[in-house]
């Protein structure tokens, strides 16, 4: 794995904060495992509310997690006034998510002033702790800067 | 659109049959507005339960009501045997999903027997009714038979 | 088709000029066959240079040709002074790339001052003319100003 | 790396026959560099007449050149009387195409009996050698057993 250099050195506390601001990680369960410039670790216990039709959990919230992993891994290098947006994301399913608890591991494969470009891996783990591979993400995260509407909630690209 | 011809002319009462298994739909609240051979239409209140630091819907749910709309479209054209899952998705994200309820369009481009081609858009609705186009899904459905191990919990590629 | 209002009012011109510039479109036998703001279409004659082992014409053609499509469609509403280039782009395959001549259709679904989203599709024409859908493409095209590195072989990242 | 087992012993042998019936890899100038079951690395020269409009190589010639690579690493994992098609590709692009010479290396991250998932990455070297990454690729390939209009240029999806 690339090692980055981190241009905000409070960057650990910063993620953390803007990580709490995201209800929907709280609603999940997904919790920060692990962070380095550059990469990051979340971790989700199964929980039955966020199955699809055969009880495994739904690939969009295995989606929404690597999301998470894929924007905060980016963010883990902004610049201290920036703020993170995901322009794209596409989500290979390789196997059902079928486990007790999932890790989600993202990275930063190129950072970039406006845009950095970030790959995930989400793995499932049985009950003996055994990882299996379900699903990669390849995303592009964008850097705002300036952008107070962000925010209060007006669209960036409405402006 | 294109009308397509469903194999299972009671592809109605399926779909609606397995979309109330998928727990995660009811845990966020969508809903089946429309449906019509290779086509189904979403609709999703926000849930404050759901959003992401800036106080919008979490581009993972997004993903998540999408990805059920492009496998529930393909799954109206599968025949009665048939599971579906998806293979993979990839999802623009064109502004943010700021919104009092989002609908969720999704329609068949090519159907096949093992895939299934699936686009998919999200509109964000206002007080007003107005509609605002906030991201687009593409998204290859896969069209299991004769795998029992689905519905039990076990990977069909596992086997 | 959403319509849009070009910036640069010599759009068309300036569009041509940057198409005859990209050497690989001549190579491959790609031309201009219409154009309109935020919208063009492509067309190339098959050629058994650009084949794959089974006779059809290969995939990375048909992104190559979609490419310059969804890349010149964003680029209809640039400004004068920006340069495109792409970001990232989807390619789902829907049926070999088999007929005589070929069309690419690509239009602007999202416009923005920094980024913009394409979708475009790929169609295959026999010799009686009938259009047989092959491959769908979703694009991020990007506007570059004031980058004068990208002109002469300098990536505007690298700096 | 993972280490994968072949099911055909020929594979090599199997790769390069069909390899040298892509006639596009032919007049690209793409070569097999290095071949591993579930793992290829190819590369090809700059041309000229297979550039951009600010003279980089074309971000479809690079797809292309991936798409192979992706294809032909699932392809060393193929039984013997299986084709292999490409079902979808999403291509990243981090750098300008910007090099004397250009490695394609990709491969096999989850095979399967009827889709294997690859992953594939492209770099640029310059004169003195050195490698700078310009593009990742994933992508989708499919097993076709029992096809045989595969081979006479009949759609397996249209029968």
């Amino acid at each position: 794995m690339t090692t980055f250099e981190p241009t905000n050195p409070t960057y650990e506390e910063r993620v953390r904060s803007s990580f709490a601001l995201q209800t929907a990680m709280k609603t999940l369960g997904v919790e920060i495992a692990a962070m380095q410039p550059g990469a990051i670790e979340l971790t989700m216990k199964r929980d039955p509310a966020f199955t699809q039709q055969h009880g495994f959990v739904h690939a969009g919230i295995v989606a929404t997690a690597l999301d998470s992993a894929c924007g905060y891994a980016a963010f883990t290098l902004f610049p201290a006034e920036a703020e993170v947006l995901t322009v794209e994301l596409k989500l290979n399913l390789l196997a059902p998510a079928k486990g007790d608890s999932f890790v989600f591991r993202a990275q930063v494969v190129k950072p970039g002033r406006t845009l950095t470009f970030c790959e995930g891996r989400a793995l499932a783990r049985d009950a003996s702790g055994t990882e299996k591979l379900i699903a990669t993400m390849s995303g592009t995260m964008m850097a705002l800067v300036d952008r107070p509407g962000i925010q209060q909630g007006v669209s960036p690209r409405a402006r």
